[in-house]
């Protein structure tokens, strides 16, 4: 037998463009049809993304172009913000590099998924990412590769082309499978189309546009502000890190200073409660002090909820109009819950039910989820509002009852806690799930509010039709009885009631 | 209204351990019960494949201690390889830093799950964690933390400590639910003794022994071998990797030398099928060139499949006799498919059924799963095994009929597809689905063959004792008639069936 010595192993550290590289299926590129779908997703999100911040109402473009072999070209062109020429580089070359870290409601988040599709498109294809941007008067085409061993881009060529507008195009080439992502690409824009009433969106699939939906609404709503982190989310890393530089403030001002929430009020009163001294400055502080303010601000009780003005739900009008627009129902209804807060992060949920012959038949409302307007088409199993849907007794609340319903539920927040890179599925968290049941059961009161209303307005509507005829008889025969002419009685007996029948 | 001038966005870069620590749900460590759950696992697949390496049967203690708040001190020893000295701080201080990145069957692959742990420990308790390793004649005690923002180790502490013999002990001090994760944790060490039949497996909750199971079996099964890349794998990024530094070779003699499954003649005809000299240099390539070597490998039908020798499968002996030490079930039937392969990677499902008291009842068998010898436990619904499992017509096999039924099924790859960083559930691939299929079928015919046999053997047993009955009473009156003592023809008949009743 050799010795352990003779076994020791070879250690080495890889980039993290490696690691998706090595790992593409949890980040949605598993497959040539999910490599598709992911590939116009994450596009598209990016696009939506950037015209939020111009403030513009996005007009996305999509086209979905097919080759003699398996490979497709994706192209996405949307009026966004357009990049500054030296960002263009990193922000598609470069795994886990972006502009999307701070703490604000957002489609994107990670620096993740356009970098995925442009490495999914070099491994796949051998063809780089083209764009063509423009942020002021000036656009630029690049096209470029990922070095993936070392996470950098490698500009083939860039040089200045004007564009008709600020905006951006992206086109990349993959091996993909169009046939097979076709419909849930389609599915995925309707859907999008309803969480952003506001914008415009196009598919042309080979030159022929088969959808051009939105927008449903001229209101654009309102930028959601950047806020400063709840202390409840203050984690020993995120503490350490926000009394960087601020060594010599006092713990109150540092705490007043770096968090959401704390005035000089809560701020001393806070301090008095962990038993330290107010003026202590923060480059003073022990590790084991330090430790200890994360583990008190986490759970302090009686910091005020995170702010919500960092979110941009989409609604009540809006959402309404976006269902009622794609699925035309015969019922619908909105609910919302929140602010509310899962560890120290502010989310709200909201949803519409509706029923209509749009939607399939089943023991329970089929349920179409979002999240930060982005719709979330896969794993629907695993998220924790699918399982809060499923221990709702839909009965109660008189569903299903011959009529198929539908469930729209959005949730957002300053972080969504996806389960994997892919963004398909929210975490069980129990914040989550127990708004999510208070969510669906006051749209299950809606619902059944409305078929009441609505069963008795038919009750109504017949006891008329039976009143009216009984009228109509009464009317003839006090009319012949009177020897005046019938006819007459039928028309008063019809002026009656008019505008009772519709 | 602002111009887009007035709106450029931030840009910046973050590193792995900051992506992770921002994401840890996508890690598994999502909560607290989960983040105890994950921490033990990641530690045992770290210990095992430690101990494989060094080729001895592990013997792995996992010892968890709450405290009085609601800290977990979790502590997983092993008599594995040991790590040498200077690469104990990259190894448990920086993410996306390891030994696993060849090809052959691990249970661990991305150098993430242990660092996972370390962090985790660090933002919620602010503690380091804490290695006792050996490799040689010395050992070494470390204290460290991870510095976040740029992904190395912080050693805290190191000194020099001898250990009994060689091996690793981890301890990391955690934020964690022990109350809601212990179950999980004792289902999990049961399962992985099933898996790795060769291993004693202990748990220690506050001092007190909870569990302690195997080995099952002495024998060690063979190491996996290291194999080269299958030319099916290889995409234009593999490619151009095995040709840096082998400019100067021959296309034909870089084929043989880089891919698995290519000799002289396969190399040769291939070179022919692409249309290429053989002689021709790899430096001479053109960009074009290697994209189109690329491509026809992948989709080039003569390669044989993918070498066998990498993978470590139970096998049949070891998997039966784990089940049946833990389960003692009633039926039990083996059944195994491949080597198979998916894209360009070998994989070997293997699968056990049984029925017994120990399995839950339900319209089909209830489903676990291992993945390279990792039992998951959670995302069952989406992992592709299920969803073939679900698709099998159960009732045709006799299943269920009355008795609860259990499947065991372990699915081995040099890669595992994976969905999430987490490691929960495999991606859906046509290839693995239809081997699902067909393993779940020969499984059912197993039980089949095992249900009709136990019926026949009732059956005949039914049949004996209905003959011997007659047949002592046939003696009997023989007897009678020629008047011979009825006690003798009474022996004769039950000496007739001896051995046949049990």
């Amino acid at each position: 037998m050799s010795g352990p010595e003779s076994k020791h192993l070879d250690f080495s550290s890889i980039s993290p463009s490696e690691f998706f590289y090595r790992n593409r299926q949890m980040a949605g590129f598993g497959n040539p049809a999910q490599a598709t779908y992911s590939t116009v997703r994450e596009l598209v999100e990016n696009s939506l993304d950037s015209c939020e911040d111009a403030g513009r109402a996005p007009v996305i473009a999509v086209s979905l172009e097919t080759t003699a072999s398996s490979q497709v070209v994706i192209s996405v062109e949307d009026n966004g913000l357009g990049l500054p020429y030296d960002e263009v580089p990193s922000a598609f070359g470069q795994v886990l590099y972006g502009s999307k870290y701070g703490l604000r409601q957002k489609r994107g988040t990670f620096g993740l998924g356009v970098t995925m599709a442009v490495l999914y498109g070099q491994i796949t294809t051998d063809s780089p990412v083209i764009i063509h941007t423009q942020s002021d008067n000036r656009g630029w085409v690049y096209r470029l590769y990922i070095d993936i061993e070392n996470n950098h881009p490698l500009v083939e060529e860039s040089s200045e082309r004007i564009r008709s507008e600020t905006g951006t195009t992206v086109t990349v080439r993959i091996e993909g499978d169009l046939p097979r992502a076709a419909s849930r690409i389609d599915d995925y824009l309707r859907l999008t189309s309803i969480a952003t009433p506001h914008a415009r969106l196009v598919l042309r699939i080979d030159d022929e546009t088969t959808l051009d939906v939105g927008p449903w609404t001229e209101i654009l709503p309102p930028q959601p502000m950047e806020a400063k982190p709840h202390p409840r989310s203050a984690d020993t890393e995120l503490v350490r890190r926000t009394m960087a530089g601020k060594q010599a403030l006092s713990l109150k001002d540092y705490l007043i200073g770096s968090f959401q929430q704390v005035g000089r009020k809560t701020a001393s009163e806070f301090i008095r409660f962990l038993g330290l001294d107010s003026k202590r400055r923060v480059g003073d502080l022990s590790r084991t002090e330090i430790s200890r303010i994360s583990s008190v601000l986490k759970s302090y009780d009686s910091f005020s909820r995170p702010d919500g003005n960092s979110l941009s739900p989409i609604g009540r009008e809006a959402f309404l109009k976006g269902v009622q627009s794609l699925y035309e129902p015969e019922y619908f209804s909105y609910a919302s819950r929140g602010p509310l807060e899962w560890d120290g992060y502010p989310f709200i949920l909201e949803g519409v039910i509706a029923s209509g012959a749009a939607f399939p038949k089943g023991e329970e409302p089929t349920l179409f989820r979002f999240a930060n307007r982005v719709p979330l088409l896969y794993d629907a199993s695993d998220d924790i509002l699918t399982k809060s849907l499923k221990r709702v007794s839909w009965s109660r609340y008189g569903i299903p009852n011959g009529v198929p319903w539908g469930i729209f539920v959005s949730f957002c927040s300053t972080k969504v806690p996806y389960q994997a890179a892919g963004k398909q599925s929210i975490a069980t968290l129990d914040e989550i799930e127990s708004a999510g049941l208070a969510l669906f059961r006051a749209l299950g009161r809606g619902a059944l509010k409305q078929t009441k209303r609505q069963k008795r307005s038919k009750r109504s509507q017949k006891r008329m039709r039976e009143m009216k005829a009984s009228l109509r008889m009464i009317a003839r025969f006090s009319a012949d009885l009177a020897e005046v002419n019938t006819q007459y009685a039928d028309e008063l007996a019809a002026n009656l009631f008019r505008g009772d029948e519709q």
